[in-house]
């Protein structure tokens, strides 16, 4: 049985649970390397994976003997077979927060069991914590952000629209290797850069605009995350004061960030020297970067847990002043016992694109 | 209060439900325009959509004053607020199929609504018919669609990757001005086109491989879907035999669609006729397309519905030999009173690609 399973099995153990329906497609590919649609069965002595004719073929092509994980279309589990699973468990646990209630209403039918016992996330908190082979797939899907990144900084000028810069990174990725974008890229720029979430547009980038290029790739399954706001033929003296504050934010932030350091002061801390300077955190400072680009753990006031070694996260202040522009730089950061090493390693001091020298003041 | 809100109030009053809270985003885009994160309140009197402050100036730039939708930032609520939307209120619709359980036990504890009550995919039926604005758009969708596969008939060459083509395609998609694409693209060649949801691989194109090229694109939201099944070099004549069945039924389907048409009979009749040549229908016959790829109706033998004026489906019988290869051919289709239009267009008698005559035998 693989490694990740045996622990999510220990865990179980702990919680006196005898047996897990695990339905989440991202936990099911975390434990297994199944891509597909199915529920993976955690029972007594066994596992089980039930999906359709659809995958069957693709399923069987990825698991080996030692994942010790029975394959079934479920078109032959009779409901006789369904009650079985679980027979002589007293508690089964499900994932309550990804599993609907007319599922929900569904297992309680066809499983029978005694008890449906709610699990809190307890695969999404096993999976904070990447493991070597998941740590090479971040850093290489980091790597071609990097390198896109350092494409952009000659091919971006004055005139091009957002979208075609949006079109361009994700081009880039598909032509070197990556899965595809591992969110929705944004590049904002002018006013609509004061947005954290904004969408790209045609609007044409101008001298003076400050471009926010909030971007990452997916590289078999992982993902990477990166946002650089660079400037467009000068740098306004406002926007380049903004910089300063945020940047020196940053870089505190990935000093401070290692085993044990506390998350909520960490976003303390910058909500703090913003407010000194007479702005605001409006944007929790970062997330966990995994199988999945937003994960746990939410680096927010919130979050009262302390970082651990080989977490991976984003390290992200942002400034944003609606109606004028808005500043955020982001890498994507491996937790380690003594400090943190950057797995996004671009350019962070203030670059300006398309530089127009008659424009300098 | 725009059209599709007033349809659902109407047709909750029936239901004798006093208010609904919508939390899907694809239904709450299709009543409000709003690409969000949030939840939609149709309470009693007013409609109040709840979402955070990343998303306010968008919303308020989508939202005009005869939607009215009273937009609030969730910080600002209350426990008290929450209490009140549904005061006096017997039952409150929810989206069972949509909600997690752990978000049910939420809106228990938020809303303390007398009674939440399933609402069997209300608005998922509501959106199987078409208005003229969306009819439209998917238009505009399969368009591009046709046009991309126009391209692709002079781009692929024996010794490409099926993975190289999925790029051209997207890559055709952002530039031609679509979303993107509109599910994960399908270039599955040689004994790959053996599975009808096949995953893209490095494996070369060789003369005398079907291909089949499952693809669409969204433009403002809306979906297109599109399958043909070409072949490299020659057309080996098992395959010609095998492609031909499947397009004669794929026609018949054709003419058989239209309001009024038993969705069950349509699957059964390319069932029986697959059956009557040696051969099983494996995948259902189609789905809805709209805002999301896969929606409602499903065209399947276990759906006991009629086929209305406005829906728009896929037509899309397939034989899948395993390990031997497979044959799809799909169109997105408009269902009206006195039959069924094709919003793809493209040729569907057999292609030849990079033709090689000295193959021909």
């Amino acid at each position: 049985m693989n490694e990740k399973i045996k622990w999510l099995r220990e865990k179980l153990r702990g919680l006196n649970m005898q047996g897990m329906i695990v339905s989440n497609p991202v936990n099911i590919k975390y434990l297994t390397g199944i891509d597909a649609e199915g529920t993976l069965l955690i029972t007594r002595k066994e596992n089980h994976y039930i999906t359709d004719s659809r995958y069957l073929e693709e399923v069987q092509s990825v698991l080996t003997i030692d994942d010790e994980i029975i394959v079934h279309n479920f078109c032959d589990i009779s409901s006789y077979d369904y009650e079985n699973f679980f027979s002589f468990c007293e508690n089964v646990g499900f994932e309550e927060n990804y599993v609907t209630y007319a599922t929900y209403k569904l297992y309680m039918h066809l499983y029978k069991a005694n008890n449906l016992e709610e699990t809190e996330k307890i695969l999404e908190k096993q999976r904070m914590i990447k493991d070597e082979k998941e740590i090479e797939l971040i850093q290489k899907a980091c790597n071609l952000t990097d390198d896109c990144f350092t494409h952009l900084l000659s091919y971006i000028k004055i005139g091009m629209t957002e979208k075609q810069i949006v079109n361009e990174i994700e081009k880039y990725f598909l032509e070197h290797g990556a899965d595809g974008p591992s969110f929705e890229t944004i590049v904002a720029s002018g006013k609509n850069s004061s947005k954290p979430h904004a969408k790209s547009t045609e609007k044409q980038i101008e001298a003076g605009d400050p471009i926010t290029i909030d971007f990452g790739c997916k590289y078999k399954g992982y993902c990477s995350d990166m946002t650089r706001t660079i400037f467009a033929g000068y740098l306004p003296a406002k926007m380049k004061q903004v910089y300063d504050l945020v940047l020196k934010n940053q870089l505190q932030t990935e000093k401070d960030m290692k085993e044990g350091a506390s998350i909520r002061i960490l976003h303390k801390n910058v909500e703090n020297d913003f407010r000194l300077n007479g702005y605001t955190l409006d944007h929790s400072l970062g997330h966990g970067v995994g199988l999945e680009i937003h994960e746990l753990p939410y680096i927010s006031a919130k979050n009262d847990n302390l970082l651990k070694a080989n977490m991976v996260v984003t390290n992200e202040p942002g400034i944003y002043l609606p109606g004028e522009f808005g500043i955020r730089i982001e890498d994507t950061v491996l937790i380690t016992k003594s400090g943190c090493i950057n797995l996004t390693k671009s350019e962070k001091n203030d670059i300006i694109v398309d530089r127009k020298e008659e424009l300098f003041k």
